[in-house]
């Protein structure tokens, strides 16, 4: 189990390497939702997203000898390249197991960070036993892309930050909308806000299709999405929570929100015209939902999560295309 | 003439109110350039560009009487911005005479933001004369967008956070690329780093065809472009330094640099995939300088700064179509 204790030990294993990303915010983005906005952007995170700060936080917790064996990691691309990049600098070799319909610009940037990349098919291959293999084979470490206590506390640093920056401009109050897959980031700052900011309350924002932390909300345990793929949110895809972050989103979350994938590509495009970030569909589904399901939400300003900007060139086109003005 | 003194009391005056920009890096960019580079991400302060800070710094240099009547600017379109918004926070009323051929979003949010916006054509229209008479029919206090101590100072607050941000980042002796077009940017943040990094150099960077401040530091005068449009960095097309800012320029900043278009729109698409920010043709010169004309820089590590990001979706997507991977 994750506590505040973990998370703030992490975020001073952090210190100096990852980034403390800003806050944003734009009053067209305001008027669009009728409330104030705050964004935090974690696409200017290194490697694109949050993930490098669980990555980090994770692999900091290996003993030396265990870390200098190597790493394993399963991922779509985000988790990839945070430990990815997390091993290169800590001189740790790592092994990634990647989906074959992972976005290009991922598996390469995975590759090009040093990892020992290889595909596989979601669909007919065993994922789990082709890791167990390979652990087995080389002496390396599983860090879990989520179900981990080290990586949700080193995700909890994000909520850290947030109670800290929403405080600073004048936001106690509120509901902080974060992009699940399966509940890492969600709980970490669930975690975090809790403890530091107890009147701020994380709810997750999943695809439509792809709510299995919501059903599991309203269900009060484990529910499984019916398709693995086929949304363009490729990051948060995640079949159900884990079953160490799911009790804690249970305990402390606010209600999931689902919102559609054009509500998605529209968020993008806003994100593009008026913040100057690049946000990949995963990662603008929270800013769809303050945008565009603002009956859901309660008090006056929102904070939500822009948790990652790893998009191909032709997914954003089309973002572009069809929503920017 | 602005001194260190002015900036520091600028960054007073701008404290809680523009944005403290993050320093960002990707080792994917690193390794085009062959040197770390790090990047000031102007394009996420207020409005989309640093115009913000000289436009709060000049209207809270103003007495409040003053400025209850109101300001007067023209501008292409950050400078409009920047002053639209930062009269709007202020209460002041602001006129801005725009090109009619300045970008659309532009022209768009200034007017958004509340301010009068007047348009005028560059080649047939007498700008300065349309200025005189609104401000004396309204009793407008011009608000210049480069040449003018208090915008200077206010611009000059980006180099004192890049004093401190490369000195945590422990880069401490190296070039500053600033994209120039009337050289209130780069004279502020000159100042800034010759009285707090006096190892770390400003150096002017400008559109090929457009280098006016270039070819003046060569003759030692100001020299003016012969084109006034016709390329695609709209934001920094000014026809000449001014007689503020090319003196301080002459005497602390290091040689310019010109680039061409398709370096800018490459520098764009590599800002997107690889430091998720968005760019506009002008914003991303010194990027552009720094990733292509490596012979022409000094020491190791190179700052640049990313200064605006308000480009419209067609030339984005053009950048994208022709240079993103």
């Amino acid at each position: 189990m994750s506590t505040i204790e973990m998370i703030e030990s992490a975020a001073t294993r952090l210190a100096g390497h990852a980034r403390r990303t800003p806050m944003l915010s734009s009053p067209f983005l305001d008027e669009i939702a009728g409330r104030g906005i705050l964004v935090k952007p974690e696409c200017l995170q290194h490697t694109g997203s949050f993930k490098f700060r669980g990555a980090w936080s994770a692999l900091t917790a290996l003993g030396p000898k265990t870390r200098a064996r190597g790493v394993l990691a399963y991922s779509s691309g985000n988790h990839a390249q945070g430990i990815a990049l997390a091993a290169k600098r800590l001189g740790a070799p790592a092994v990634i197991l990647m989906p074959k319909d992972a976005p290009k610009l991922k598996i390469d940037n995975t590759r090009a960070l040093g990892a020992d990349v290889r595909l596989f098919d979601r669909e007919t291959d065993d994922r789990d036993a082709l890791g167990a293999a390979l652990a087995q084979e080389h002496g390396l470490t599983l860090v879990k892309p989520f179900d981990e206590p080290f990586v949700i506390a080193g995700q909890g640093t994000t909520g850290l930050e947030i109670a800290a920056q929403a405080s600073q401009l004048g936001v106690t109050l509120g509901d902080v909308l974060i992009p699940c897959g399966g509940g890492g980031l969600t709980s970490g700052i669930a975690l975090a806000l809790n403890a530091r900011a107890p009147r701020l309350r994380a709810r997750p924002v999943e695809p439509d299709g792809f709510d299995d932390v919501r059903q599991s909300q309203l269900s009060g345990r484990i529910e499984k999405n019916e398709r693995t793929s086929g949304n363009i949110c490729d990051a948060i895809l995640t079949p159900s929570p884990g079953s160490i972050t799911f009790p804690i989103i249970k305990e402390l979350c606010g209600p999931g929100i689902a919102v559609s994938e054009d509500q998605a590509l529209h968020a993008m495009a806003l994100a593009f015209t008026r913040l100057k970030l690049v946000l990949e569909p995963g990662g603008a589904v929270a800013l769809a939902a303050a945008l565009f399901h603002p009956a859901k939400i309660e008090h006056g300003p929102v904070v939500v999560v822009a948790s990652g900007g790893n998009v191909d060139a032709a997914v954003f086109r089309t973002a572009l295309d069809r929503f920017a003005e």
